[in-house]
């Protein structure tokens, strides 16, 4: 961090309220009293949300040889759901209290449950509670206009399950061979008992996820490639802190039941270390279990026996002349959990040499919501203003770069609103630039300034985002 | 079109099996034998469709004044849709057939249901059908772990209603006077009877809309000009052909509750004249109805009283110093119809020299889902597949355009493979690259080819896509 000796440490409260303050995140439905778990993302926080999702999609897609994309859609057949496990098994215990019918988490009440239940709730009930029941965390819904027990869908939990059903038809499509992945950044829904912690615990999400293909000796070496290349770009691209990264050896009891090994990418967020990203190794399970004719494919996980898919889900390996189900290694990414990071790690304040205190949020400029201000020194000028359009006007055509016009506050204002969002340039016109055609740029964390001909400005300034 | 005299007319069948072929469009959930109107994105739809959504964005965020963007959630306070008047409004007379239980939409059944219906369905029931009853579109589900009336929230059905409710929000975070707008793109869901045609009509889908605030006075000339800039953005950006494109003036009969005025964008597409994109005059019902004490804020609209909100979606207008409720135009188009207009629009075949059939897809470089292909002119030569394969890592490198290698056929093959996908441009190694390094460029529309040498070749691919 530039600011002081010791990086800024920021709380929870203070992000949340930059969010609302500033346009990046909202709470749902605010006017109704919102909904819990659900946010919005304002005009800021999309900018700064499809920013991290583009340099994860160049990252992983892109800039990569061995990887296609794919969207597949969130309602999907329930029977993917059945042959996943996630019927069965995407259960958290919950227990009920018999005097204020509260219902909670199981596992997070402790031993005395009675006791912590009030704990949790000071004044509030001290009520038996039941035995632990399952409650499966997907959302369901009725699909099509005929209400019976076969017509529903449900919210996918998770994106991966899009990969593997469509795996076939990727492969049939793409010509690829092992080892190959697809990517996926999409929406997915858990129906938490307890949303809580702004975006990081929520109902409504999104997720970036990698299903890797490969031959299931090659499992472990990719696993480790994975793990090794997106805390890399948690750090390079992202920005966040090497120190501040962890990483976390899943124990089996606490692994899904698909994972063989899963290692969590923990970051030092504001509420402690907690999961960024996960990857796991969840072996041929997944397309082993929504394939037909399970007995004759050689899986090595506990399978679902299958009766209803039409397809083997398999991969002609040319080398051995033989049919394999490949081994899947998964780095499965929070969207949401990836930008409040980028939030904590940016927050910065510092003292300057007035004594004034200076909010700075050190983003990345490829994460920067607004690429650069364009400030006329003076709005009482005419031609001061006219000027400081024009140039807004050509720095936005085209559509590369946000470029934003602000004129309804002296300059030392405009300079810490635009450096409390993280634009890492301000242009200033001045009557200096009325005679010599010449600007001001403000560098965001070093707040020098150098002047720049307007011819050599847009070149300039997109030279710089790109590094 | 290049190809002949005349354009290629495209039936539904081929563009349907392209796009399965090629890794365009999925139906979801294939081997579970799909879902009724859910399809997922392949690796060429997705970039396609990111691409549509890009360039949406850049022309109707970056590249105005006067426009903010949102993200808002999928999943809302259920109230939310009873202000709006969706709980009421949003439904399909629906029949039901006594005989064999089938459910149909009356409005498309006709005067005589009986027979229409067994027409629909030959050789089926011919029972007698139920009166038309009320068939809400809105997916619902469960939220949170208690199952009661209260705890439930829908899917939403329109992005629309995310701006609305964060008015204020966007309003007190950006400062912005009126008139200005709120884009957003994102996923809705409707239950539809009988969704059709491919992914014309779908249960899942994805919109792109613009809330355009202004005062009631300019709210006619807002129309006129999001009217004529949006079919100029389908023509110029998209590359839709203008012949192709025709307004249509929605009867009040046929008008959405809200409305009061709606023109759609209508584009012939392989199954006739549909909507692409609707443009409605929402005057100020939406912040009418979401706002409490509605009658001391001079509402024009028939709004719902409203005992739930905390907010008054109200705008103050300095220059006459009161507050006011603006209205709303709002140009809302189909993400899904976009990518099904631009593919049946690029479509062509054409007969070449020697007689062969020729597809092309002569989609706008922007849109093509795969920028470069480089391929080698003998596989069976290392240096030629080195250097091929550099000359790949070298575009993909900053990840600012999807670059592929391809080496599984001959030439000519490799050649048509790309065609068929529109990928503007092909590079090729031959033997004179390992003299002279340069490269064979290929121009997907012309078919004419020339020498580059490979320095210079990133530079003039990126040149020839953003022009």
């Amino acid at each position: 961090m530039g600011g002081g000796l010791t990086p800024t440490v920021v709380d929870m409260d203070t992000i949340v309220s930059l969010c609302k303050r500033r346009g990046f995140i909202f709470q749902s439905s605010e006017i109704y009293g919102g909904i819990q778990g659900v946010f919005d993302y304002g005009p800021l926080g999309v900018e700064l949300k499809n920013n991290l999702k583009k340099l994860w999609w160049r990252h992983n897609v892109y800039e990569r040889d061995d990887m296609e994309g794919l969207d597949a859609s969130i309602l999907m057949n329930r029977r993917v759901w059945k042959y996943s496990g996630h019927e069965d098994t995407f259960v958290d215990p919950m227990v009920d209290c018999k005097l204020c019918k509260g219902r909670f988490r199981a596992d997070k009440l402790g031993e005395s449950q009675c006791l912590l239940h009030s704990k949790l709730h000071p004044g509030e009930c001290e009520g038996e509670l039941t035995e632990p029941r399952a409650f499966n965390m997907m959302f369901r819904t009725q699909v099509g206009p005929v209400a019976d027990d076969e017509s529903f869908a449900y919210l996918r939990p998770e994106t991966a399950q899009g990969i593997f059903v469509n795996f076939k038809n990727v492969l049939d499509s793409t010509n690829r061979k092992l080892p190959f992945g697809i990517a996926q950044i999409g929406k997915a829904f858990r129906n938490e008992i307890t949303p809580r912690n702004f975006i990081f615990r929520v109902r409504e999400f999104e997720q970036m996820e990698i299903e890797y293909f490969c031959r299931p000796e090659e499992a472990e070496g990719a696993f480790d490639a994975w793990v090794k290349d997106h805390v890399d770009f948690w750090v390079n691209e992202v920005g966040l802190d090497r120190e501040k990264l962890r990483l976390y050896e899943v124990p089996e009891s606490d692994r899904a039941h698909y994972s063989k090994r899963t290692i969590d990418i923990f970051y030092q967020y504001p509420i402690g270390w907690e999961e960024l990203e996960g990857i796991a190794n969840r072996t041929d399970y997944d397309l082993g279990s929504h394939s037909r004719q399970q007995d004759s494919l050689g899986v090595q996980a506990q399978v679902i026996p299958n009766e209803h898919t039409t397809e083997k889900l398999t991969y002609f390996d040319h080398t051995t002349n033989k049919h394999v189900v490949p081994f899947v290694v998964e780095p499965s990414a929070g969207v949401d959990r990836g930008v409040l990071a980028a939030l904590c790690e940016a927050y910065d304040e510092e003292t300057l040499e007035n004594g004034e205190k200076r909010v700075v949020l050190r983003l990345k400029p490829a994460l920067s919501p607004i690429k650069v201000a364009v400030l006329p020194l003076k709005k009482n000028t005419p031609e001061i203003v006219a000027m400081a359009k024009s140039i807004k006007n050509e720095l936005q055509k085209g559509g590369q770069m946000r470029a934003v016009y602000d004129d309804t506050a002296a300059i030392g204002k405009l300079y810490r609103r635009q450096d409390e969002v993280g634009t890492p340039f301000c242009v200033t016109v001045d009557f200096q630039s009325l005679e010599d055609q010449t600007v001001t740029v403000r560098d965001r964390d070093s707040m020098q300034q150098a002047r720049l001909h307007i011819n050599e400005l847009k070149a300039a300034l997109q030279d710089r985002l790109d590094s």
